[in-house]
Order: C-alpha cells, then structure tokens, then sequence
C-alpha cells in the first residue's frame, strides 16, 4: 500500500459528519482538517463532534488557511447544492493543487444549467492537474449513473422511465424541511416559483443520461408538484396538519419532437409506509428494476463520496462526471 | 468523430453472428472481416450468413491472415469459454497489436484458476501497449459487476447473495445442450464430473466480487445439481421425458472462517414460466434489487462486447477486468 490519501472535509452538516466518519474508518485515507463557516466551531477538535472526545484533527473557519497547512489530495465538499454557491471553495481547493468530490447536486452535470462556470472550473482543473467530481446517491446514482450502466447490456434504448419514491419521514430534517412539509399549499408554490423547493439536481440526472446515450431530445419538461395531508401527521421535525404539504412529486420528462424518451419521477413522502427505486428501460432486452424499500440516500451519499475517491485519482484531469471513472465499488481499505 | 474503430470478429456462431449485425449498424465501427474455423464457410461473404446477400465482407479461416491483412484495433472472440481454448487466438491478437474483447466466460477474472496464463497475456498486451477484456452478461454483468457497482454506494458490506433463474425454454440450442436437457441423472452428473456441464464462469464472477471488495474467502464451494422433469416437457429443440433433467442448480459459496460472505446461484430451467434476477447486499444500506423476468443473457452478451469498445480503448494496457474500465453505457454513435 503506498501512502495514505490526504482528505479534507467541507461542511460539518449531516452528511459532513457522517463522511468525517467513514474517512477516519479507511486504514488508506487520513483525514488531516475539516472546515465549517459557523465560527462557534472554529479550532475546536473535530472529536468533539463525532465521538464527545478529541481526535486531534482541528476544525477550521477558513477553507484556504486549511488548504495551505495540509495540502490535501482530495477536499470533499458538503456544504451547498448549487454550483454558484460553491465554485469559490472549488477554485480554492484547485489553486492549491486538491482535487474535489462534492455533493452538490449541480455538479453532477453542470454542462447545461451551468456552462460557463463548468468551463472555468474544468479549464482550471486541467491547469492544475486535478479532478472535480459531482456524485452522490441521487443525483450520482440511483437516478443517473446506475439506469446508464443498465442500458451497457442493451442494443438499442428507446427510451427509459426511472420513479424514486422515497419515505421522508424517516430523512433527516434538512431534507424534510427542503420538501417544504407543513406549508400550505400556496407557500408551497411560491417556494417553487422561487425555486427555493424541490430537488436539485433532478433535471442534471436527465441531462447527464441525455447526453451520454445522445438522446435527441429537444426539451426537458419540470414540474414540481404538492401532496396535500389526508388527516394530521407528524414527522420527528413536523406536525404537518390535514391539508398542508406532506410531500412533493418532481418530474422531468425529456422529449424530442414526436415523442417521450425519458422520464424521471420522485416522490418524496412523509405518508408512505414503503420507498422503492425502480429503473424500467424499453430497450433490447428490456429491463425491469426495482429496488425494494429504496435506498437509504445519506447514507448511499456519504458512502460514494468516499468509496469514489481512489477511482477520482486514477481518472483524467479537469472536470468530470461519473461516466468518466472506473467502475466504482465499496472500499474494503 | 475520429476515424472509425477498425474491428474483427472470430466466430460465426449465434453470439459472434449477432455480435457482427451489431456492429454494422455503428457508424463509428468498421467491421473488416470475420474469422470462423469451419472450412465450409472460407472465403464467403459474411452478408450471405446474416442477410442472404453480399455485404463484401471476407470470411476467413486464418485468423493470422485476417489480422495481418486488417491490422484491426480490436478483435472479438466469441468462440470458446476456456481460456486454455483461446489463448493462441489472442497471443495472435496482441502480435497483431490488436485489443481484444471476447465472451469467453473464463477470461472475466482469469487471474485464479488460469494464473499462468493470465499473466503471461498481461505481459504480452502490456508489452505491445493493447488491452484484453473478458465481458458479457454473465460473467460481466449480472453476476459480477453490477452487483459490485451496487456496492458503490455502501459504507459497509457484510455479505452478497446473487440468484440468477434462467427459463431454458427460450434460449438457444447450444446453451439448452450445455446445460444437459433430456440426460438422465447419472449421464449429468457424468459430465459434472468430466467439467463438461454447468455454467462456465460462475466461479470467476465469485472471485472477480470477491478480489475486488478485499472479502477474506478462505474457501469457495462449487456444486452443480440437476433438476429433473416431474413430467414429459419439450423445448424447441429437446424432448424431456419425465425424470431426465430439465435443468440444473450451479452454485458458488465464498466462505471464510466463521461465516458466508458470497452466495452465487444460477438456476437454468426449462420448466419455469418467469425467470428473474435479484441481487441481495446485507450492507449499510441493505440493498435488495431485483429484475423482472431477468435479463436476456444472448442479447445482452452480444451487447456489452459492442458497447464496452470505446472504454477498453481508453482503459489501460494489459489484461484488464470489467473494473478497469469507464462505467460503459449503450452506444447510440
């Protein structure tokens, strides 16, 4: 085994921790500094966060002062789901000759919504000899990368329908607060209006399969739509009473002229008893996928995060996507 | 678009026939000459065995005089599933400098049970900067790497269990004959014995999981079981009386020590109405997929070896698995 990968973190949310905590698992990896804006963690011990005891790793304010102390190999980004948001810290980690893997949402495909900015970072990235990566579980797999794995046994791909219908009473409160549950129906839409609700990243899983199987599809159609409460719920974060927001449907539906080639549907619910993922591609063969109960996104997000990191290091420089990296898998390391 | 991929098929049986109409129909592939041993066929046009009329491509019987005539950048093998029966062919190859694909079951992680020779063709293909790739659905899809992709998102694996149910009736002939349809239960077990019975490759989707997820399999436990007919049944091309074997349970258990970590089963059977595939990960998350009426394996084979060209190119050189390449996907190109 050569040297261990040097790894920071960015973000102390959830997912920040729980990817701090999977990192300090791997015997090849050595997490050397996390980063977190909110100044009453500022050169605290990271230990204090994960386990009520120091662990000797500090937490940083600032993310360029940690950068130049540890010259990391690899800074993983938790922070933000919009790509404008974080393309900052992305340069940052750049100039200092870090290669990045984000969980942001935009970054999984940034070459449609964001193309000036993926320019600039995949130039710079280049420059500098490092990679950036966009993955998670969804946008990065369930909805994108593994429906395009399928179609590698198919001779011909008509066209393909992929539903994620998720339990969000069991999802932490960032995400269930994200769907807008308890709004009424009006604060709902407006949030939308204001693109303030829904999932990010759904319509970069269409484009990112778009692009690769060279659908001609001239417009990708979003909508996002409330699910009403029947009765009074409650959530471990929310009462939702009868007839506020318990859920939201976001669709997109990418078509060319004559007809429907891709469809991709989530749901996610605080009234369902039972989540599942299913991937139905109407090819040569056809294939039929369902995954019972669905699966788990922070923690599938965390893990590819981590488990992508030596396939990130082995791929070209510059900005990149999933298409772009060996086969990735659980890192038993 | 680059030139077009310069590429030879060796064997004109189903799969290789299959394989050639496929690659005709992408603009990006040049199919420059097929290569089948059976004299009958020398020097015909392929396009009389797969349209009834000249296309004005050469069927040889020399691979050699093929190659050298062709210099293609990629030959496909379709012809045997011991890697023992195809090694001269692809040393043939790598001379030629050309990469080599092929379905030959054994070739998907050779690096076990045909050590030797496995590295012997590493060296060589290193030596003359090509690549050489075992795929197909199953070995190379089903059984193996999908699974394995599955584990990309999990921050822990404890065990896999893979069944693949195959309903017989509707395969090819050489497939319903491999697996012994009509023998009588001595005659199968027979041929278990002589290795001449049972799914070629099973074993090395075991091992291909197992390397690649660091699983400490002490010992793998390989059993080919019939199943035989409870009445008279007949396929297209078999009568079953009542009592010879109607199909038959291959399965490859990877243990350590204390526990089961791998559980492959492959259930070939004329007598079922729906087959199906399900892969079962006790991990974090749990993972349990399953694929409706399972996937089509001749179609899918023929497929994989046809949209997997662009990635070998662009993997690294030597003999190289399904792990070494770039996620692949359907080529619309």
């Amino acid at each position: 085994m050569s040297a261990k990968i040097k790894i920071i973190v960015v973000g102390l949310g959830q997912i920040g921790i729980e990817t701090c905590k999977l990192i300090l698992q791997k015997k090849s990896f050595n997490l050397l500094a996390v980063v977190d804006i909110d100044p009453s963690k500022a050169d605290k011990d990271l230990g204090e966060f994960l386990y009520k005891k120091k662990i000797g790793i500090k937490i940083f304010n600032d993310l360029k002062a940690a950068l130049k102390e540890f010259q990391p190999e690899v800074t993983i980004l938790t922070s933000k789901s919009r790509l404008s948001e974080i393309a900052n810290d992305i340069f940052s980690c750049i100039e200092y000759h870090s290669s990045v893997i984000s969980s942001c949402e935009e970054l999984l495909f940034p070459f449609k919504k964001n193309k000036s900015l993926a320019e600039e970072i995949d130039a710079k990235a280049k420059e500098y000899f490092v990679h950036v990566l966009g993955t998670g579980v969804n946008p990065g797999f369930i909805m994108d990368t593994l429906p395009l794995f399928l179609t590698s046994i198919c001779s011909d791909v008509k066209s393909i329908k992929i539903s994620r219908v998720v339990d969000l009473s069991k999802r932490r409160k960032a995400l269930q607060q994200k769907i807008g549950l308890s709004l009424t129906k009006s604060e709902f839409q407006k949030l939308v209006r204001e693109k303030k609700i829904g999932h990010v990243g759904l319509l970069e899983s269409a484009q990112f399969i778009s692009h690769y199987l060279n659908f001609d599809i001239t417009d990708f159609d979003e909508s996002i739509k409330p699910y009403l409460a029947d009765k009074n719920y409650k959530t471990k974060f929310f009462n939702i009473p009868k007839g506020t927001v318990i859920g939201m449907k976001h669709t997109v539906i990418g078509k060319n002229k004559t007809k429907k080639l891709l469809e991709l549907i989530l749901e996610m619910r605080a009234d369902i008893v039972k989540g599942f993922d299913e991937i139905v591609i109407d090819g040569n063969p056809p294939i039929k996928l369902k995954i019972e109960n669905g699966i788990f996104g922070d923690t599938a997000t965390v893990a590819m995060m981590v488990n992508v990191i030596p396939n990130l290091l082995h791929a070209r420089y510059g900005l990149i996507t999933m298409k772009d990296i060996n086969i990735p898998s659980f890192l038993n390391i």
